[in-house]
């Protein structure tokens, strides 16, 4: 590659949330995103959206969970592996979540969510506004990724 | 803030892509994601998904660009001051794009995408799956963004 260059990033808030590890997988959880109060300016206008993309920091993840290149999907010891850029997991080289999450409010340099499945303590490294262009049509999936939403309707 | 650690990332490929910025601009352009030959076996399964999220280093922002808060929605004066993290501009603290791309072919650790909005030479971070968990209903965006909007439609 050409370069190997590290990238450096600041938190530009902290993801704050009583709810359980199962609360948050189903993302059912209200949590609060405070943002550091220096950049709240930022936040101007987010109010107008009923969706956020939520970009945080998996900072639970150690540098060998950054080698792992290909996972069992949703742990599933039943499925083949797949390549980590081919699934959601947080093993990734850069584990970078992404969680479209619903804003409920804003109060100052505080937003409160739902649906975020970040722990508390997250690191959050970017806040864009949901629209119209994200909402993609006519998509295609694979099978392995149907047979599981097929189980969670049956849950 | 609690902290203000920084966050180490590393390129996990790079855009190749000969588009002129008005055809990246309107989401027209082909282009080549070059992943690090390293984490190819990171991309096995992902050609079963139609479109990807591609999450990329915005490295032509300086650190003063990273320092702006408020801008007039796609450049246009005439609108009102939004708060960065209310739009999608390339102006934001931590300058990482995410674009929803269409994924053509993959051929060993190259993917040819159609709809990426990055220039040549741009670090890609991260890739993930679109699924239908992406694609929300009922959605609310403020009417500035409304109006940008059917202007679009009438170019």
């Amino acid at each position: 590659m050409a370069s190997s260059r590290s990238i450096g990033l600041r938190p530009i808030g902290f993801v704050q949330t009583e709810a359980s590890n199962e609360e948050l997988k189903h993302r059912l959880a209200r949590s609060k995103i405070v943002v550091d109060r220096r950049l709240s300016i930022g936040l101007q206008g987010i109010g107008g959206f009923s969706h956020i993309y939520v970009l945080y920091w998996m900072h639970k993840m150690s540098e060998s969970d950054r080698k792992v290149l290909r996972v069992h999907p949703r742990h599933r010891l039943c499925l083949p592996q797949q390549g980590v850029f081919a699934t959601r997991s947080q093993y990734r080289p850069n584990p970078i979540g992404l969680t479209i999450a619903k804003l409920l409010r804003r109060t100052g340099n505080v937003l409160t969510v739902q649906g975020l499945d970040a722990i508390d303590g997250t690191p959050v490294l970017d806040l864009k506004p949901y629209d119209c262009w994200d909402r993609l049509d006519g998509i295609r999936v694979p099978e392995w990724w149907k047979g599981l939403e097929r189980e969670k309707r049956r849950d």
